[in-house]
């Protein structure tokens, strides 16, 4: 927060910001109801010619597309690959990423694959409704002129690295292991902003958010999660969010496991318990026999991308090894990384400034003698959680290898975070260890 | 800078990183001159499939080029403007922007319209010639081997905001008159480290940079700043930079005009004096009839991007007030707003962390009451450069704003930073002031 924002603090703090505009008649809530603003914005669409300009006549570079709205060059090809395993789960090339930020064109996404919903936004309404003195609706031009922050987050599936995909999908690559997730600098409003314009009237304790997606899956928020960091986002590194990101808006709930992050968001519904909504459960196979339900947070975990999975090493000699670190529960204080299968650990160099709940890339010098190693890293976060190996994983609830072992095709896990090795072979190959 | 790397730290400090790679013989001369690895590393193309793996038959969405390399919606339509002066100058539409990233398709681009290099990687090859120990080529798998670093910095045009520019090209929107910056996250080389492999000569004081486009527009960077931050980038914005930046690298020269982050960069010379190419100076119209060159560090400058010049406030009432701030010289410690025309200021907040060279988002609340009102910001570096009025920066070469008006359309002025006011009208439409 910066110390200098005391002057606007003061003002939303006093309630001014929205009380004023009800007050004069004349604010939010009359837009609120059909006026559009984004209509009526034109962007440099009728340009101002000064006096004694000269415009030149077009050239063919004017009208390029490529100029008008870059595209990639036709040498890059890295894409988001399928998981054949029925959930139109799209990974991210995590191997192919430099620095904190993915491209949004590369975001991980979760999805109905029938159902890609292509909302216009000026047709787009965010209503709030349930236990609130006054039920809302919201334009998106009305979103756009309320105060915004943008934050850097990641977004993981609940079920990023379960390890039963690989009896569905290539199990060799990191994006194939851990390719659900992805980091982006989110803008919106904060949902605390807009819960308390609505008024939220004593009793309530949960947030139910649905989608406008065919069979709109709802998901249900604590309440006190919801007045603490969400956003209602628009913005996604520095443009409007994707259509496969939830355009116009989508919950950001950070540091959560992916599904709490409503896309395509269009009903907010104050209530006094969680709605028990068909995605509140992600279905996943512990040994106690039951299904776990509101673990929300996404625990620290980390993983080289580079040297990764069936990838190769050409030479021995200098490399740096790099990879991403994140934590559902702030900041990532330190990353190990190991070369020596574990056995020596030396702390890692991490990208600054460190952003809560966001990737952490980090680097780490390494010569390679051409011998067999195991790299891998380990990190640690700001509650001093430690990313564990996956006996120490499995042990946490109970368990053993050979309950692992035992997993078939349909006993999902989620919230799988152990260290993750890759073997380098005598011949620079480098190969996944996990369930191979 | 991490605390925690100093393991990597003396690691490059005492020279193993690249001594230890000439001394075995094996490393990074070896791949430059001829091998490649990124041939050789597969992007999930042979695919592992592990025992017991049912792959599904794809479908649809599986091919779906949306879903592969995702776009942004065809709602959305911000898109680079061109600039009608001959310069081939691209702007980017500030005013659509959200937080502190600019996308990289809309990224501002200064270029030869007809000579827009299309390189292949795979043959691409980095000189590091001149005043060295050891001429050093390289390619860009083995640049992509060596320690390396993200970094958040603007790149901002020498020339963005010449005031000639309205009589060439429209010059109502944000987009026309500060359209010549953009921010990314940028990851390479520190220039530094490859300096110090090839092992810098006695009395060498400058670098000559050159890149592969027609003409090649070589430009001189002083040996201090080379070694101080200048990074060799291949990443932009977590994938590759695109072709109209550079592709497949360019140098970053923190805060300098945007001509110093030579693009398509082939050739580095350390040599023991400026070159004076082509590009070194910009001509600009000075009052004293002298070009000034060498002026490399662009200045303190803010704009509010929201309301902005051919926008149109559609009801009186709240307004979240956003912009940008940036310096060349380092950290942006404040942005004050005044909406009253200059008579009083308020800081606003800023986007949070705020990094150095970078774009700062800023943001104010107001409540609009209907009446004429001009908008304006200004700010404050850590040196504590403040962003001056137009009078001021005028007067500040010994000029009058006299001379302003009697400048032509062939009467460049460069590093033109002053405070840029939006004047509202009763109406809600907002206008340019200056030079209307």
């Amino acid at each position: 927060m910066n110390s200098k924002g005391t002057d606007r603090r003061q003002f939303l703090k006093s309630g001014a910001v929205l009380a004023g505009l009800a007050a004069g008649g004349s604010g939010i809530l009359r837009v609120a109801h059909g006026q559009s603003i984004e209509s009526e914005v034109p962007h440099g669409a009728t340009p101002h010619i000064p006096h004694g300009a000269k415009p030149r006549k077009p050239k063919k570079w004017d009208t390029d597309p490529r100029r008008l709205y870059g595209q990639r060059i036709r040498f890059e090809k890295a894409i988001r690959t399928y998981a054949t395993d029925g959930w139109h789960l799209s990974l991210t090339p995590l191997q192919d990423l430099t620095g904190s930020i993915t491209p949004s064109g590369l975001h991980f996404t979760v999805m109905n694959a029938d159902d890609l919903p292509e909302i216009d936004p000026e047709q787009h309404r965010l209503l709030i409704h349930g236990m609130v003195e006054r039920p809302l609706i919201f334009t998106m031009a009305e979103l756009k002129c309320l105060p915004s922050v943008s934050r850097v987050h990641f977004v993981e599936c609940a079920g990023n690295t379960d390890l039963r995909y690989r009896f569905y999908r290539p199990w060799g690559t990191v994006q194939q292991t851990h390719g659900g997730t992805s980091c982006s600098e989110w803008t919106g409003v904060p949902l605390s902003l807009l819960l308390k314009e609505a008024g939220v009237k004593q009793g309530a304790s949960w947030v139910l958010a649905e989608g406008a997606e065919q069979g709109m899956r709802g998901k249900s928020i604590p309440l006190a999660k919801a007045m603490h960091d969400v956003l209602v986002a628009y913005g996604q590194n520095g443009e409007a969010i994707r259509a496969e990101q939830g355009y116009p808006i989508r919950l950001l709930v950070p540091g959560w496991e992916g599904q709490s992050n409503v896309k395509w968001l269009k009903h907010l519904k104050v209530v006094d318990r969680p709605y028990m909504a068909k995605q509140e459960t992600t279905g996943d196979k512990r040994p106690d026999g039951k299904e776990h339900i509101f673990q929300f947070e996404m625990p620290p975990k980390s993983v080289i991308t580079f040297p990764s999975g069936e990838q190769r090493l050409p030479r021995l000699g200098f490399y740096e090894i790099t990879g991403l670190a994140w934590s559902g529960s702030g900041v990532i204080r330190k990353v190990e990384v190991s070369t020596d299968g574990g056995r020596t650990w030396k702390e890692a160099e991490l990208q600054e400034p460190v952003h809560r709940m966001a990737h952490t890339r980090f680097r780490f010098p390494w010569n390679w003698n051409g011998k067999e190693a195991t790299l891998q890293s380990r990190c640690t976060d700001d509650l001093g959680q430690v990313q564990p190996t996956l006996e120490e994983w499995t042990k946490a609830w109970g368990a053993d290898m050979n309950y692992l072992n035992s997993l078939g095709a349909a006993d999902g896990l989620i919230h799988v975070n152990p260290i993750w090795p890759w073997r380098i072979s005598r011949n620079g190959s480098v190969s996944n260890v996990h369930f191979i």
